[in-house]
């Protein structure tokens, strides 16, 4: 190994590349120069990047050319107790962010439903997908792969599971456009948010789709996967956890702990969020989830720029009131309280695996008491979906609360963003 | 003040509320008073979260209930050379993230870029937005506040401008849905991504309206901003930056550097990034866009979340050829090279305030030369939107060669992601 | 000429081709040569389609190939009281369908608007558009030509403007997409339908921007129009007229006479309209406004093709109650009851040109006393505009009150479709 | 039965409603009653509306307060071969239509599709949706009902199939969003379009939700069906048939007949239909074919409002050269030329019931030979949507080479649009 100067003498001469430094140094080393390199260049002192607290050995498969960390505020929003298929108890939720008054806002959320009992969740379904497309001829071509592929489910599973031994695959369908074919393959992948895995385990089973039909693979991933897009095929059908967590929040928690009413939050959520965003022609109806999930993904060493599906969230308000006596229930009365809810149709968690190994990340999790392995496999990730959508329940009615009692840039201006 | 052991024993009493501890106590203090709670309660000691290197009182803006930080690889890619409206010169790229093989892979593009002289990019539009929703009393109402705002722009404008130094009022469109009006209110927001400026100048701007007219404001907010949302209004219209960067790659390069041809991208760009997208309900029409701006983001200090609007992107590839004796510029011939461009319609970025000013973030933006007000306003933050576009352009095409050459899944399992 | 034997006899032996026939005979004589063709060679007699009402010749810019004509039932709807910006007055609202229950569903939803004082309507923005595509050699270039655009709108005026006596250009909207630059041309119409008039406008102006840029136009549509495709552009942005119908209905008349209640019908329009179509990735959040659209659309002479942006429509129902003690802005006007609305984004009418000609639709607008050109110009188009979403609001009450009171499909089997 | 005077005059002295005529006279008599009265009112002599050529009791089940008929001139396009899944041999397609132009546009497209040797054509996927939304107390109900769907799925069969002798439920699919409950009633309605039926059945199938879980239903139809709004949950999972059509267009014939190149055509079909469409915010990717679905749709007796979801539809347009030496995979077939697809999603056809009965309808589908039940059942409707693709097909060859070669506007402008 060269010392540090030789080799950031090196690639100033042009003879090693940056990203080449990692075969002449250790990784600690390596990013010494880069800094040194970089530095030199731009005359900018990278000190606080090169102020990392984690080992860079322990970055390696989560970064190249590495340089330092960046480093982002870390708050608690919570506890708060969530009943879930898979949660259950009191959760402290880490929040990772740099915009001012969230944690608070959260926070607030999260005490109001506290006080009424909790959040309940549920994962109404899970799977992670890879979508390949693969040419063929036409559509006669199409349809008879499309056939191919129905009376095949075993070949296919059988290939894709013998790259992993803890995915299952649970469905492929298939997608026809003129002379393209995607077929998109859902799978389990337990506690891993499992984009990989997916990916490995279908490229094996795309071979077979070659190897027994006239497909020719064009993309491993054909965007009906869909991921870190906005797309439909996720929103309607999700990707990762599909998830609902609410809450009913008495009346008089509502003016006590809110300053308003619930009639004012669900016209503030009717108008904005569910008619605002119809006309803003938005797959996205809520106030701010992506916020919730942005910032506990940084934190819990999720994917952040999966945040992006993660947006894909529906909002409901309902001002709710006791059953009238003719048992009418859509019927309300003035002594109800608040049912809301927010649905996120497609978030990719995992509690194993990518950057959830990285020190902070790792204590993050463990302070949901959610890292590793579940006990059944997945419901780690489970437990994790299930409190995040809890967080963004929080959210969402403190800010839809924030609107209706008018204070919205009020609350930033205080916060001092 | 109290001793931070009395705090955390007041807090365990249900006398202090966890993010009351600001109120008694330096925030460094406070941090440790949390991080003690919190490891009391989950036995998680915070050790490494507690490790971080900026100053507590510098993140009170960005962050509550703080317990530390957050600590995200960070790399380096490039340099490249940017042609801008703004940029100019040669830049490194610096991204923050756990998704393994991304920086490699935006590194490879940025390599094949520079090779090709460069990426062009331009700012084609901007403008940070803002629409609060009012009630009125039904369509013929809306009718007249519709006209009323057409009226009374300059109304509007001096209210909105009276609030801030920096930001212009540049337009405000109306939209009306039965009884609810928007309006969308647009801000030259300078260096400022903005949304703070917006708010604060529309809430005074939605006050002159409610004195006005007979419109009620109900949110301040009314999701045809549309912020932290994957929304149709925004990839069609803008927010923040729109920014298309560019970039004619020679086919020689293609072939020695991606391994690959300039028809194979484009047939994959086609089946993938067009059809499959297409077939997807997409509003996202690029390979892994989001993998790109979300790492910018994280390193250079912008918001999270607004990856969910940087998702918004086109990206496309054109095979090019000599123009033919006939001159019909449709005709390409085999000695030409790879067009390629991503065009992000909605990338809100910001080279002041916000997270930018934390010292892992400021010093990326040093690194890039944009830290700060531009000259003339605005400038950095133009710059900074085509520096990203540049490494998005760069992700597109590594990936893109990747899934034509078909070794996605390779390059992953190779980097040990 | 030919007589009609030896007209068939030499389509039959490939001297001339079916739509040939026009340069050899009058048009009557040319589609019963056709008929006969059709007949010998499928075995099927044209009776019913030979027995049409108008002259052969009066069709001959709506059809080609004529063999006849579809007969479709028309039944009227109304009268229904009407208060627009344009429509003033009672309307019979003529309707062809051959869905059963559906002038039924709308007659009933009319008479209880009528019964409710009559519906509100009001054209809030207006406009048809046409966005050619042009090639330009990168997005260097294509920058220059919007800045060029924006330089030389009254250029490129004149130019739309030299071909047409009644179209104004109202504005030219640039999109940018990598190598690719969309202009969005907005005229005002008038009574006109308007694609032809904006098609011819913006082929003279698009010479204009060749001529004068380095821009080669390569379609005259480049689907940023939208035209007869279900696009988010033309759902915020609107496309032809953007009209809203709205209509407060008392408590004991939707008692009366829609057997349910305000509230049971909002919930009906929140889990369904709104919630629903939001889950369903929808640019549509109504029940069936096509519905409507269409069969006006096909009585009047309307482009029946143009029914996919008609549905682009937002349907909004609100209980109203008394004004509180506390005069809370959250609850509602003095004499309470169900508010509705519904807002059609892009609703493309004409009174004038097309199919309006023809005499079964010249009678059907006649009936609506809106043929032709109004006073001022524009006028008839937009009263036609505010009755259909008149009539779209009575479909939209009269579904979801059938829906409410779970009727839906009874009625339909009541009805023997 | 009163004499047309007295009923009439009972009419105008509010002793009968227009639509309670039906009781009191035969069919064309209330017909001619509805026509006096409204020729009293608005001074409109509806004699082209009254001169219909189909029996009035034929048309009871298809409209009410009927006045008469609607006539739309009607043309044939064709004939051209189609080899489908259902479709095989010659095909006229009958199109009725005010669009000038249009059947001439398509006529030419057949043309040269026949030229080809004819249009390939598959329905890939065959499934009438709709989907009630009920009302449960949270997301523990949700996740309940949920699961007790998936339990119970030959249950809830059986009731659906109790209601009708020939539709059979595929699949039954859930989704959940809060407190509402929306399961996706799939059906295979053989030759009926199949909303009615499967209405029905789902009626009768969500009794026994209603009675065996704690759900409510609020609407039958909860938008998630999608009925008649532009949706992405159809334009991706499909609604009634999902059917590609396409062809390979020799090199030669692309100059020959369509005055341009293969080359031109991909680039404005790039351009236009999918980076176009991409930028607008759409589900439509194509460029007219919404023009050829509601012109067969009118001549056939299809439902008008339907043509919304057959508008979306991906057209793809590829050159296609010789194999190369190398055999690379990037290139294409032998022969070379211009291969064009277009896919439609959701196209919603029925050869049997609702309007097809009517004589023009019948006689048009009779040209077809598509009139009826298949043999098998559904061959006739799979058949039908065949030709209406390959007709779509041949509409966006059409436009794209008008548009490539530039002479849009004239050629409407020479067939006097």
């Amino acid at each position: 190994m060269d010392d540090p100067d030789t080799l950031a003498d090196r690639v100033r001469e042009g003879d090693l590349r940056l990203h080449e430094l990692d075969d002449h140094a250790d990784p600690e080393t390596a990013a010494a120069v880069r800094r040194e390199i970089v530095a030199a260049e731009t005359g900018v002192d990278l000190e606080s990047v090169g102020d990392y607290g984690f080992e860079a050995a322990e970055a390696e498969s989560a970064i190249e050319n590495m340089v330092g960390g960046a480093q982002i505020p870390m708050g608690v929003a919570g506890p708060v107790p969530v009943d879930g298929s898979a949660a259950d108890g009191e959760y402290y939720l880490p929040m990772a962010t740099t915009e001012g008054a969230l944690v608070a806002s959260v926070n607030r959320g999260l005490s109001v439903i506290s006080e009424s009992g909790g959040a309940t969740a549920r994962v109404t379904k899970s799977g992670m997908t890879r979508a390949p497309v693969f040419r063929v001829n036409g559509v006669a071509e199409a349809s008879e792969v499309v056939e191919w592929v129905a009376d095949n489910a075993d070949a296919l599973r059988e290939a894709a599971e013998s790259t992993t031994s803890h995915g299952e695959l649970e469905a492929v369908d298939p997608y026809v456009v003129g002379d393209s074919v995607y077929l998109r393959f859902v799978y389990d992948t337990k506690d891993a948010m499992g984009m990989n895995m997916a990916t490995i385990a279908t490229r094996e089973a795309a071979g077979v789709v070659e190897a027994e039909t006239p497909a020719d693979l064009v993309a491993l991933s054909g965007n009906l996967c869909s991921d870190k897009k906005p797309a439909a095929v996720n929103a309607v059908e999700g990707r990762g956890r599909t998830v609902t967590a609410d809450v009913l929040i008495p009346r008089d928690t509502v003016a006590d702990r809110l300053n308003t009413t619930p009639e004012a939050i669900e016209e503030a959520n009717t108008r904005k969020n569910l008619v605002g965003s119809a006309k803003a022609g938005s797959l996205g109806f809520n106030a701010h989830a992506a916020n919730t999930v942005a910032a506990v993904f940084l934190a819990t060493g999720q994917d952040a720029a999966q945040v992006v599906e993660g947006a894909n969230a529906i909002t409901t308000v309902d001002v709710r009131g006791e059953v009238s006596a003719s048992g009418d229930s859509s019927e309300r009365s003035s002594d109800g309280g608040l049912y809301a809810s927010v649905s996120l149709a497609s978030l990719e968690v995992g509690t194993v695996g990518g950057g959830t190994k990285l020190p902070t990340q790792a204590e993050a999790l463990d302070v949901l008491g959610l890292r590793g392995s579940g006990d059944p496999a997945g419901a780690n990730a489970d437990a994790l979906a299930e409190v995040i959508a809890a967080g963004a329940l929080a959210g969402e009615l403190s800010l839809l609360a924030a609107l209706a009692s008018r204070h919205l840039s009020s609350a930033h201006e205080d916060l001092g963003r």
